[in-house]
């Protein structure tokens, strides 16, 4: 179907990021295969809009924290579609805010299973034919979890720092031997429709008016930078960036509103002095 | 046996810096309760040399892996030592240095239980009862891995910096509420007569001979560093920080021997410049 | 005067932090040397407490803005008085928030001078003596800036941002050979009788209030966990640490408040997902 | 001259960097300012470059250094030849690796200058009109000193810690206002003509063959990412990045090689245990 085209694996290919993603790389020249939990009418979506874009595209259900489905599928796009150049591993494990009483076992394997786990297991599957071929790339979408643990965040951010460091040890063995590893901080909302849009309901208009409508991260946009990354020739490879929209406050700031910032006046309490 | 006593609990409790962090409280007047896997009588040995110094301990075999051992552990010591009023978490996920493809998903998931989990299930039990008392802490030894990720450390970064996040996520949660968690990075050897020496073996003596007597971390010196964190009052608490020997090279610079660094006169040639 | 006595020398030593500091370090048996800009009331007060508790110290005002004046101070207290063993730079730069228009460049260059440039001469001026004796530390009070800007803090963070990088470089080339240099971030108010508790005047009351007394940094509780750095053996010492309140919040978590928290919720709608 | 488009503003234009982003910037349609201090020759090479090539430019000698030299040329640009779109600030101040004792306090206070200063005077300069237009950027190529402070690199990691933590309060306060400031830190050696191919000289083509071709970032090639930074859409705008080619060791990782590695086997000593 798509033999002469390199393939582009997007493993949490909703509306949003994984499926603007996906749009991006086949506008690109490259066969697009969309992987999502669920919602096969959705994803039979984002394929045809892809293919009346005149491009290439295919689907598929996955239930990534299942054993094996994620090895599967790589074996399968492998045999039957093409070599995977690039792919994109856009499972987030966001579960909200919860007390570490309200987080149960589970719950905390759960996230590390889709946040963690899930990138070794699709890097293990992946990479060895992507070093044969000396090339590939793996971009990851990750989170502000993935650099600080915010109250509530235990299965989150346990899992997201995990994917971190992972990225930073593949990065490692397979930078040289041609696989380049990206891991962006996606450090805002993003305008999503099976996530951020759909979570907040009727709450969405209230938001995108205090935000501003380019106070919310359009991931059209974000696949520009996916794009970039994914291209970059080897002798100039980016790893870790961040993103954000302009009027948003970067993580490693407080709020500069006094009114709405518990540590307002702060910076000129805590400096050494005397 | 310790009524009076405040309990201090090891998991991970060898002959390095788990039993000397247990001499250590237990010399300023905490009841040291020992756990480990294995080798019942090198337990007995820590236990009798501590009560030897007219100490107050007990030891106990655990397999921190293992579902409800821990839990179980935390529950036998409240109900039949006394309240846990400091821990120091000491489990280790260092397997060495393996590709990729020689990390197992089994040994890749051991990590994450040992390394990441169990802090989260020890968390889990203990809290509670220390939020009740609205005091405690928890010591967490953690290591370079939990900042960068090497080659070669898939297993144990990825576990590492899930464990950094989490103690983030639980100072954010129960900081406020008196429990104070601090997350040490070990970023140098370790005199530990039960995993670096035996380790080594016949070549201890040309290793210490390299680094030199004081260019190894002495766990009776470390130990002193985790007595001042679990005493610091609550007006002015670490969260982290780093200990190495002062001849050693810190994770985030180049060797400065030119000989021996593979990017000598990098500096020089990366700035920005013309 | 204090022949016997090793030289604790802090510069910046008013009535918080610096005077602490000299304090402790008297207590352990050092002669403190306690230098500052103005107050030559304070100063004399501060020796006299020293000197009434058994210990021994001496003061001096310094303009450490003006060239020459560290390295004079240094040649002579090595000279009349003693071996400087331990110094503390307490020194601040924090100016309160500024736009950058209201940050004129005369401010910017005297942010440098004395939050980063300093340390550079002090540590010029007396690290080579520390080397022929093979012992010796420098101890740093520094800021959160120094780890993240802030709005309005340009002046402050370009030179906590240089101080922390200067820390780095120092230990990297001195601690082989014996200095120890340690860098503390100081993440949350300080009860500070010259700097904080005057600025607040009347509002220190509702401030305290607000905090609680255990939420405000007591300088002698601080002034332990220096000591603590300066007394660590050399096989295992601690570069860089953070203090804060316990029910502070830390400089990289959001406010979990959502009443004051401007991102409330933000990290439910950030992740990666789909 | 180059009335109706945008102006592109290099400080710091030799054959590299600067050069290649002048030329990339003017293909996409700016009218490109070049700046350097020296070398009357080259400038008028890299702009006859730029304009046989079809594009628009002109050229400035400039000594960053000296007060008022950056103020004068914002003013100059802005009255003469037409608003300042994006800047690029690429001015380093790296010196080679040098001892304290080697590191003369004006050395120190030089590389502050071009290091820090010198983006503080021209952000002072050029943003306020910029803010007025609601819309501009400023790219700062950085260095790996930036964000780690090695031996040798005093005076240099001091300015780069400096300037990293001046474009998190810039972009603090001007994010929200339209400025995107992006810091990249350059974490490998740049085929720069006038600078590293200079210094190496006749071992040039040793390095080259070390590294290979691929092994060394082509300045062209950077040039597109600094493309991509400055056409971002401001709802997702990143401002750091990272970028090293693909056969190099992350300045966070130990080079893997363990003949060269003088911590090899570390991570396997240095982890918790027992």
């Amino acid at each position: 179907m798509a033999e002469t085209k390199p393939v582009f694996l997007v493993i949490g290919a909703g509306a949003g990021i994984g499926g603007h993603a996906a749009k991006r790389f086949a506008a690109g020249g490259y066969h697009a295969v969309l992987a999502r939990r669920s919602d096969e009418d959705g994803l039979a979506r984002l394929v045809g809009e892809i293919e009346n874009a005149g491009g290439s595209a295919s689907g598929v259900l996955l239930n990534a924290s299942e054993d094996g489905a994620i090895e599967d599928l790589v074996a399968r796009i492998e045999s039957d579609i093409g070599p995977i150049d690039s792919a994109l591993y856009n499972l987030g494990a966001q579960i909200g805010n919860r007390t570490l009483h309200d987080t149960p076992h589970k719950t905390f394997e759960l996230g590390w299973r889709l946040g963690c786990y899930g990138v070794f297991r699709l890097a293990h599957a992946m990479f060895p034919a992507m070093v044969e071929r000396g090339k590939g790339s793996l971009l990851v979408t990750s989170a502000t979890a993935a650099v600080r643990g915010n109250a509530g965040q235990h299965s989150h951010a346990a899992a997201m720092g995990g994917r971190r460091m992972l990225c930073q040890t593949l990065n490692a063995e397979f930078g040289p031997q041609g696989v380049h590893v990206a891991h962006v901080v996606v450090d805002g909302p993003v305008r999503s429709p099976d996530t951020l849009v759909k979570l907040l309901g009727d709450k969405w208009d209230a938001f995108e008016a205090a935000k501003g409508e380019e106070g919310i991260i359009d991931p059209a946009v974000l696949a520009e930078t996916y794009w970039h990354l994914a291209q970059q020739p080897r002798n100039c490879w980016s790893h870790e960036l961040d993103v954000r929209p302009f009027n948003d406050v970067p993580w490693w700031n407080d709020n500069p509103d006094p009114t709405i910032n518990s540590r307002a006046g702060k910076p000129g309490f805590a400096g050494p002095g005397e």
